[in-house]
């Protein structure tokens, strides 16, 4: 069986998408703002398109993973919508604003497109491995028919019902729960070594007992090795996650003081010129307030 | 072989693992400053004490685990510690501030008993179970000998070198690090509810992927059901908590913006009549705060 | 001599400012969207314009003071600016950001109309007796012609030099300053009142002493009188403004921690009802975290 | 007529209160931990104590102002009251702890001494002036007898009352709130400056019109001139304070979320080598995160 799919955004969750999906057979059309990162894939029989458009026609799946509201709605008008089969099946899995979500699925109901949430949980490397959460809603029976799709992405589905923007919801309360963890760690960290208690001490010992778990392993050891250069996801993406989150808890009368504080945090990282370094660097900031240097020191 | 020990407090945690050094064999005496709670172990075997000082003499093993510094410190005082053999070891598993253990280890020199932190993590269930994570830190020779203690009552001992007050600081970092996780989560399921996602939905998905370990289990659970009544650890004493990491964390120049943020809702809890929930109602407050009410309605 | 205005919005501040150019003896036309506000000026000389456009025709000075961003942007387009008077002085008293100033008057510069932000401190008191402050910023040439204007309407003059936006940044940064003030006073009477110390005598001898300034005095009344039912500014409007600071400091990588907890706690009285009353309303949320109520009892 | 008093601790308030109760006529010993601190009292005229009993013996007004709760603990004793005069009046003027001044009240009434809590708002200058607030509660007759001492040091008398803990709840709200005024000029300070206005521009404006009162003016001035090298009062010794009504407000459940930020913003200046200067010096925090630097350049 042949699906005819396109995948619009080729980033660093983007471009391994685009390999496990070709892994999969499916015929893929391909499109990415700056087309040098799609020519890996040409080479491995992805079709290259010169306008999202192009990559969109003729597709019975249109996966779009960009880096943000703006980007999303700069491509998909309804102009690209018109290029676009009817019935076609759009999953949207890029980081947006639920009342973007929202908006998006009115214009794509007009045009008999599905509009189907389908954000993603996990870094690079989870993307390359297929073990990437997938998070959904939209109509039912676009969820099922995706189901091949995600089987190819993903390690597991969550649904959150039909209404356009309940995914964008709880994948927005996923990078704040998790970043919180970060900022949670940070101060932990900081009060243990100023107390005669190495941080890795510490942080091996949480996260091999209360705190055993993806999110708490893998910060910890970033921060155990201040390793923040290697950049999984920037402190500047970050925040831009953290302006969504805070954006939807402002429109809905939902007072978020961590996430207030976390906001603030990533805001001191940029003005401090750690904008660049990975998102996990926000630990540096209860650091750097309690007199202590993580970052290594360059010879 | 026999090991005459003795533990001092039979609360929440005292009473299960003084069960359990029973079914351990060891030879046991007990005291409570209210002895009714001691009357099973009897049954099992144990001695009942008429004061601490008489459960400790003789003792080879002595433990304490009581609700306070000043609980400890009204115990162990240097009448108490003329009462002990020379050479027994006080395994002191209270959650206490690092200056206290330091003070106390002090003066247990002076009397040539050793003091060995070792507080635990746990609730009264795990305590039951043998299921404790053990933190230690003392005179190595000591805390090699109790390993027939900490194998009757815990599933794993961490040990963080001979700094009386290393293990203490441990428990309090990871106690603040618990007690963020459920701020956290109390906020991230507020903006899910008031944006049209159940809290179940999003904290079952977010449990059993990226934060599947017990403590984001544990309070999930709680949070979801908003069963706060059926107390393992009422909010006052997870104050009384913030409070030693607080004035360990100014002791020693750390600012914990999120640390503070716990204190001011747990005393925003206290005031306003929640002081005798579960610690996990916590979670209230931001719900509060977003004009939602999770507490279950009664009849 | 005889001075061609307009003004733009007839509400709170509006209203007064217009009887204060009248008696001034401008020659003024108005305008509001909803037209029965504008009937008692009529009586007082001034013409009723049928559009924001028609308002501006043929005036030398046009003052626009709307309620946000979005209200001055839909009146002030292109098609506005070609009806004014070529030479035309612009002056934009209403609370937005400096970035809609700078785009705004880029605008204006291609019509050959002068854009001088001039936005206002005082409540509609103050502005009925003549005493607001105003700060302005803009062209020099167009902020001295404007003198006229400014002394019919307040009691002193700041200026920030030539950058559109400069002005817009000093009232937000004020309004926050003064938001600031009223959480802070909150607190420390809520701190008084729990420790047996009425707010009112608390609040008076500081207001007498070290705090004798407008913004104490009269929020420190309004507290004390827990009066928050006789609006000068709603706290849903109070929200609006601590957005735009915080707009304002997310664009320049600005963390603002009593900006967030001011946001917070609007959004937490938005929540539980209390969006329509005083922004000095904000008071009652640290009260009520401390068990306290202010509200007046109704009989 | 002849008032013999004396004054114990003669630190940066207590050396200039020493000369204006000397210029007053009064009959004064004084006593000072450090006696070099008192020779040039003793040459106006001053009686130098050995000890702060022998300061205390014959006095009728017995004025104490020292550092913190355990100073004055260690100084007024059972021992120290035995050497009072029956009927003599301390005026406590430390700033100290509300359950401090209800022990001390206690005590004292045993040895028929009136403890009148009098602790005041003012700096150095300020004392030196004679313009000092004095807050004061406690028995009526003797605040009645103390009026002369008053007069001699302050320009006004705010009383609350009877409690002998009521001045000191008044002086740690006052002091809080002033402190909150630093830090949100700070972070106001701040944003103008990212924003391209200068922080002299947007504090003239305001502490010209709103924020017209001495404590806006004079940290002002200090914030614009980045002077924090000339110490009225160190950072250290406002910690200090703010851990003060931070205990007194955990000991009355009263959540204050800016008093716990300001508690972190001097541990931040502590760990970062910043505790000698003045307290002040807090505004530098919310302009470090910003990534300014405001320290005056040296040479």
């Amino acid at each position: 069986m042949i699906n005819p799919a396109c995948i619009i955004g080729l980033g660093n969750l983007g471009l391994p998408m685009a390999r496990n999906l070709l892994a999969a057979k499916f015929q893929l059309s391909v499109y990415n703002r700056t087309p040098e990162k799609a020519l890996p894939l040409v080479e491995q029989g992805a079709r290259l398109a010169g306008s999202a458009a192009e990559a969109a026609r003729g597709s019975v799946f249109i996966i779009t993973i960009v880096s943000d509201d703006r980007a999303l709605e700069s491509i998909v008008d309804d102009a690209f919508l018109s290029a676009c089969l009817p019935g076609a099946i759009h999953l949207s899995m890029s980081t947006i604003l639920p009342a973007t979500a929202e908006k998006l699925a009115a214009m794509h109901a007009k045009h008999r497109i599905d509009y189907v949430a389908a954000p993603v949980f996990g870094r690079p490397e989870a993307a390359a491995a297929k073990k990437l959460w997938i998070c959904t809603s939209g109509p039912e029976k676009a969820k099922k028919a995706a189901k091949i799709v995600f089987d190819a992405l993903g390690q597991g589905v969550f649904d959150f019902g039909e209404a356009p923007g309940a995914a964008s919801v709880v994948k927005l309360a996923g990078n704040f729960l998790l970043t919180a963890a970060i900022e949670a760690m940070g101060e932990a960290a900081a009060l243990a070594e100023k107390n005669g208690v190495p941080r890795a001490a510490l942080l091996n010992m949480l996260t091999s007992t209360l705190f055993n778990c993806p999110i708490y392993n893998n910060y910890a050891a970033r921060i155990i090795a201040a390793d923040f250069d290697k950049v999984g996801f920037t402190a500047r993406l970050a925040l831009k996650d953290m302006r969504l989150a805070l954006d939807t808890a402002t429109a809905s009368d939902t007072p978020m003081p961590i996430l207030s504080l976390l906001r603030d945090r990533y805001l001191a990282a940029i003005a401090n010129n750690q904008g660049h370094l990975d998102a996990s660097a926000l630990a540096l900031r209860p650091a750097l307030d309690a007199g202590l240097n993580w970052m290594p020191q360059k010879p």
